[in-house]
């Protein structure tokens, strides 16, 4: 774990949460993106050595939607940076945490993901990501 | 705006949520600190240029306390470091965000703090925050 990556943030309309993550952050969007993996539009600002990511869900009954059904729009995850995720996934299983996908997948931004079971960590759903340098 | 200064996470029980988040980050909490302006307890784990602060009701009925029992453990907040903190405030009034404290008040971990409503910015509470540097 070596920073946060970025916090994701469930939102209705990216378009709409685009303009008010601008104004709060004084800084615009620097790129969109759909994860097919998530069925997410997404929308990335830098913040110093961090990212703040938008999600919108681009199907019906989606995480993103479900997740905004019940508890409103806000935060969805904490994103860490790991430098390799099959090392940080061996440790965190045997430190007693439920890994959602063992096998990562390709999340957005070019990363190598995987997530922990929130009820294992706090109530807080985490991400690992590991940046990929194919592409 | 210049980074993540760290995330605040909801907690039921300081020292259960220390051990969670220590065998998480693959680090100690470096610090526990009392908060009264807030009625927490907080503990804090370093992580890369970011912390995470967790935090405990001292009283019953305290903000985190009803946070829990709405949503459940987990996400609080996220605050960000900002250099002029009056400055931020207003420029975050102007652009129509609802501030809930104008005057920043002593926060943890020797800051100057200030919230923002989050029904103004996505859902999210955001809290503002400028390094002491008396003390």
């Amino acid at each position: 774990m070596q920073k946060i990556e970025h916090i994701g943030i469930a939102v209705k309309n990216l378009e709409e949460s685009e303009k008010i993550f601008s104004a709060l952050l004084n800084s615009t969007s620097y790129k969109r993106e759909f994860v097919a993996s998530e069925n997410v539009n997404t929308s990335f600002f830098r913040n110093g050595p961090n990212k703040i990511e938008l999600l919108e869900s681009t199907v019906k009954g989606g995480v993103i939607e479900k997740y905004i059904e019940k508890y409103g729009e806000g935060i969805h995850h904490i994103a860490f940076s790991v430098l390799d995720i099959y090392a940080e996934i061996d440790r965190l299983k045997k430190e007693g945490f439920k890994i959602l996908n063992e096998i990562p997948k390709k999340g957005a931004d070019n990363k190598l993901v995987c997530f922990v079971h929130p009820k294992t960590a706090g109530g807080v759903l985490i991400e690992l990501c590991q940046d990929l340098n194919i592409n």
